[in-house]
């Protein structure tokens, strides 16, 4: 049986083991679920000993373990590195998940559950692709290094330590990562660039304790309101972030891509349809493919203040909060950032109310210099995997530790996704499509064949 | 014993019986709590038989019971009707008590507890001053309606159907509410104008879910900032309220009623240390004094939306949502200012969003003619009770039934406040000064026999 064959055999096993992973509850941000996150690290490390990988090693750090395995027993073949990670967002808002999430269920040509698209699916396709490849010719064709991670959900914090712990156990001819999206269904993609991330927090405190609104109401300092004043100070009318000094060091796009990506064939409708907005709105003067990957953004994330239960309760609270995030393209520099963001809003608090102001993370943004040889490897797998015509995109979306590799290692990075997306990573519902899974399954086993041969 | 030797000698028995009101955790707003609120109908029920009322009832209504009971053995004499709530509002955030909100205890002079100040420590004041005038004479000197409800702090949906089916049983010569603050300690006071309270709940809606914010940020409207910009725009830079027609019917103040307002014993020093915060803001042009008490307001007094977990999620959410309040001065009309309100609300918002807006309650401010004569007894009392000079004053805060009832049974209403402003009512660590609890029930008992007496 050819490996294509023996893939197409396997569906039902891929699906059913893919949903044990998915019942896991690998949620990084929330201390509770510390033993569901060594319970997938051990998963993840058992799959890969059964795709054939060695040295397989489940790596304590400061906060989720991360877990390493390689074949090395193809000497003079090409060495990749694969990236990806088994810990998820958190499920909530529960109620709007038409099943649990944590309960995978198929719907209309769709896998639901939390991890389905980001990240734990595209992980599976890797694991699946590798076990083939294995079994097809009793040993991995290429040379093989593959690091899961437990912490892209909360910034990686410790992913950064063990590569530098580890760079030339890490060498590699190129990086792989399967965490991002394709254009549109049926059109498979290579992902060029991605923004950075910078997220933050900030506390407005007033009074030093809630207040009753009746008895102090209309002669002190409300958090809420000056906490909205603020946030309403941070977009101009045409959605420019205010922050003086934030589009200083963004690129110019060249004529030819910024010609080749409003070319693509994305779909606008589908994409209004996806937000399920009454109206869009983003910053004048570019296309809402450029607003998505190569604009640079500030938006909020959440809020919070006063009374939110049920009913009334006449307060002006204490304290009011907001998360937020700037989304950062070529070549802005996220440190640099962060104390612009920091100096404009404390520049637009009034001195009525105090602020703490935190940086929770900080990631830089990337673009792939894609005219080397394996791009086009990766292209035409991607077009034999699925039958289909294959694009280059960038995306809106961040993952720092490719910038971190690129940087480090000056290695092609290869950004191969089989998400949509309306596929709701992040919220509620989430899904990937099973044509993808399974496509991508036999697509990332080509690659690999592909390299192999070279 | 005369009366006042008889109340002194019971300090101990009624702290230690306040304390057992107290302990009921009887929060309206919350329904896991409809328990509690029976058992504090039922405490305050036992409490009137033992002071002496007859016919004592616990109507029941479509929300929480109120409490009703009468004496009418002193043909000739005035008949008063005392009105109370013994509901609380919610004790959140729990952390921020020093000693648990529903266990009360003694620290410097204060007791401390959710609703010592609001308002069952002075619902507990009347009964205990009843009980000490029923024990002297053998029976009620004068005539007594006393109506205890559990729904103030939800808006008293079911008080005034009750008050409507019993207009005559309800008939009296005045309307006796002690709900009130002293303007200051060592101050007793006869409060004789209260804001109106409209409570408004908004819901702003986007996407159809909730979005990942790097794979859609930039493009799409999202709900916090969306309600943020709208709540900026509520207020001008003089802190006026800027919905259209807001201060049209707002009753301007004799000179004569500003200067005396202005010439109080009220202390700024004191009012910024209790407020806490680094500044106060209040409208422009009027005394800290008038934008308390007879200035409207437009508070925010809750906001939510998005992620607001610990750590980072990286998400545009679908909706957010604001509770705020108007606080309204003669002669403005709740139902008006509704309707201004949320035209000038649903005005200032985006096509790109969508908006349910909600008039949670809405209540009249009030203002009493306080020349009747009733008003002079009042004051002595509370004279002869602290050994304090005493004085009339306002309030910022809202007790629509007085004004409902001022306007139905066109009786004086004398509202005779012991709690103090820096109380903390509706925040935690709420308590009441005991020099002002036991005065209170001195002050009330001679105000009631000086009216038996007329």
């Amino acid at each position: 049986m050819n490996l294509i064959d023996y893939i197409e055999s396997k569906r039902e096993e891929h699906l059913n083991e893919l949903k044990e992973f998915l019942r896991i509850p690998s949620v990084s941000t929330k201390s509770e679920h510390k033993p569901d996150i060594e319970r997938a690290a051990q998963w993840v490390a058992d799959k890969l000993r059964a795709a054939g990988l060695e040295r397989i090693e489940i790596v304590l750090t400061k906060m989720h373990p991360l877990v390493y395995g390689e074949s090395m027993n193809a000497p003079g073949r090409p060495t990749i590195l694969f990236y990806g990670h088994y810990d998820v967002q958190p499920a909530e808002p529960l109620d709007l998940w038409t099943s649990p999430a944590f309960e995978p269920a198929v719907r209309d040509g769709n896998l639901f559950g939390r991890g389905t698209a980001d990240d734990k699916g595209q992980v599976h396709i890797h694991l699946k692709a590798l076990e083939a490849l294995n079994h097809a010719a009793g040993k991995l064709p290429l040379n093989v290094k593959v690091m899961i991670e437990g912490e892209e959900e909360v910034g990686s914090a410790n992913l950064w330590d063990f590569v530098q712990k580890n760079r030339e156990r890490l060498k590699a001819d190129a990086l792989v990562v399967s965490d991002t999206s394709m254009l549109a269904k049926g059109v498979p993609s290579i992902t060029y660039g991605l923004r950075g991330l910078n997220y933050y927090q900030i506390e407005v405190a007033g009074p030093a304790q809630d207040l009753h609104s009746g008895v102090f109401g209309g002669a002190v300092p409300n958090p809420i309101t000056i906490l909205a004043e603020m946030i309403a100070k941070l977009h101009d009318k045409n959605f420019r972030v205010t922050v003086p000094g934030f589009y200083n060091d963004v690129a110019v796009l060249s004529k030819q891509e910024r010609k080749a990506l409003n070319s693509l064939p994305w779909k606008e409708k589908e994409f209004r349809k996806t937000v399920g907005a009454p109206g869009l709105c983003g910053e004048k003067g570019f296309s809402i493919v450029e607003q998505l990957w190569v604009r640079p953004t500030l938006e909020l994330n959440g809020i919070w203040g006063g009374y939110t239960g049920e009913g009334a309760k006449t307060v002006i609270p204490a304290k009011a909060y907001a998360k937020l995030s700037t989304r950062l393209v070529p070549n802005q520099d996220p440190g640099k950032i962060a104390k612009l963001v920091e100096k404009h809003i404390r520049k637009l608090l009034p001195k009525s109310v105090e602020c703490k102001f935190e940086l929770l993370s900080a990631g830089k943004p990337w673009v792939a210099p894609y005219s080397h040889p394996i791009f086009q490897k990766a292209i035409h797998a991607l077009e034999s995997g699925f039958g289909k015509k294959a694009v280059f995109i960038r995306e809106g979306g961040s993952i720092p530790f490719v910038t971190q590799m690129h940087d480090t290692f000056k290695v092609p990075c290869v950004l191969m996704g089989f998400g949509l997306p309306d596929e709701n990573a992040h919220a509620p519902d989430e899904h990937i499509a099973l044509e993808n899974y399974f496509g991508g399954i036999k697509a990332v086993a080509l690659f690999y064949q592909q390299l192999a041969a070279q």
